[in-house]
């Protein structure tokens, strides 16, 4: 829906603000498309901003490490417009082809397995249960 | 289904050589459940091993990385064994409390913002499209 | 595969007698491509039509209620097919911009904490469980 | 939740028809728990039923493909109670041991291979493109 | 995992605030399990609690729509957790026997009519695409 | 990504072996766009091919069940390359239209009695319990 992207001159004060974080926090001149669509629901838009911004700033968990889990689960969710952003992302934030290639055989093997688990009804091992 | 489990008695040679090598490269004494009942199939249990054991060695990314990436996709999936499977495997590669928590956090947020990007119809940016 | 549509003047008389019923119903004189595609297999036509004729009608759950139900779940299924139809659907049945972004906020919201709860392996509570 | 199941002298008289429509079907003295708990709400008991019973009769595909299919695609959605009575349902129209193993091989391949052309964001071939 | 629920007494400060406003603003005396296994994140818990109470507050939707949507992603995801906790929700919000029927039959056909429209391969109508 | 798929002439010795194999197996003289993306990662182009070549030869099941079966789970998961290729692959393997047609109708009911026994929390029956 490229018409109902909301530009930043058409965008609410609230909206703005929300870019303007973006922009600085992520040391760019311009938003996504995803924020230029939630800019529609300046709630949502601040919201989901704020707990990405918290979530993906590095912790425990360096920026790229976040970035290539994020596309694992985009990739696992079939989401095309988030596989497209986040493989820019990921790739931005220092993953390599090899990690790339790496990361790709890990989420495919885990939905194999993922299956052969549930399908084989297999009970889960004493030593993995909580106690 | 615990009785359909195969132990390492009752299994085929073919299926014991794989249960072997599972232990060596592993430095454990047993094997999982998901190992005992993929032993109904030799063939999937050894193809199945294989893959698994060439995917998750350390390589371009390390194995806690790999592990969590699999934890990852095994919540997305909503997988009980598996989550309760890699949740173990991941903390055994150095998965800490603040690394669980940040992954969670992270998994929580994706799947999230994957239904939004869905959900608002948002295409894909020009600079990410593939060329 | 706009080519293996079948439109009304090459459809069967059992598909066409759909095409009527679905056109009376909606008051439209036109059905969507869904239909034209299940029209290939009449009787997976008639009975898909039937079921969602019976489901979709107001009773306990209005209909935009039940329009916007069904948007939340192509969305979380990611069908892009589905989130542009029933998108103009619940449009149609009276969701306007505020209810459309709080449906979307709630989509993003459950599908986030359905999987904290799958990752933290959450015990039900006592009080939730079935008795 | 066991003591919300409806049985029989419990049910209503749509509900008992439909009961009755089952174990003459199937040639079998009880319904599963799946029809049981249907049964809190007639007119999805019956629409339910009367669609299981026109999809699942032999065709074009045969009693035991049929139940092999819902086997796969209940593993692919991790629903544990699909899988077990699904796994019962193929056993008894004739799926045997190897039959099981192929199946489950096909169904943890396809879901990797959907997350490898996912996440490599591979473009249709122009000789499966629509025409 | 009950024994890593952690309970007010063990909760630090800040979990301690945030089951404080869970029980003042749902008018309860204690927190579900959900918010006890998060307690072991006070950043995530502090932060989805925040999100979750600005997104269920009634609005342009009411609460109970918003807890049966809640409920229909989660029974479509398979989360065990989720689809007890919420169906508690949703009763106490208003959710009465016929309301949950209709519910569940609109969330079975729309994850039927998903999986049609995907393998009919049917392209979006022109008066769908966004312009 | 098209200008990213890897032709004959520019892949790698590795990764021209595993295309000849394929195109050797399958009798065409040409192999598909995934496995000429999968050319960047040779290893696991290789391992995937040496995966799919077992799993998908016939064996208990013939091929045409076999890639009904894909297709089934392509269909479930929403991915639309998987879809389309294996559409094709399936009908080259013998489905005919009546084929598809019960395909599709045994995917499209699977899918929604899948979400009614996870929402309505159905107990697995005593005998279909893992004994």
């Amino acid at each position: 829906m490229p018409d109902t992207l909301i530009e930043y001159e058409a965008a609410t004060l609230e909206a703005r603000a929300v870019f303007d974080d973006i922009m600085a926090t992520r040391k760019v001149d311009r938003v996504n498309n995803f924020w230029k669509a939630l800019a529609h629901d300046p709630k949502t838009l601040r919201r989901t901003w704020e707990s990405v911004k918290e979530i993906m700033s590095p912790g425990a968990l360096d920026a790229v490490t976040k970035e290539m889990i994020y596309l694992a689960i985009s990739t696992t969710n079939q989401c095309g417009y988030c596989i497209a952003s986040h493989t820019a992302a990921a790739r931005k934030a220092g993953m390599d082809d090899a990690m790339f290639a790496e990361l790709m055989a890990v989420v495919g093997m885990a939905n194999e397995t993922n299956r052969l688990a549930a399908g084989y009804q297999i009970p889960i091992d004493d030593q993995f249960l909580a106690k």
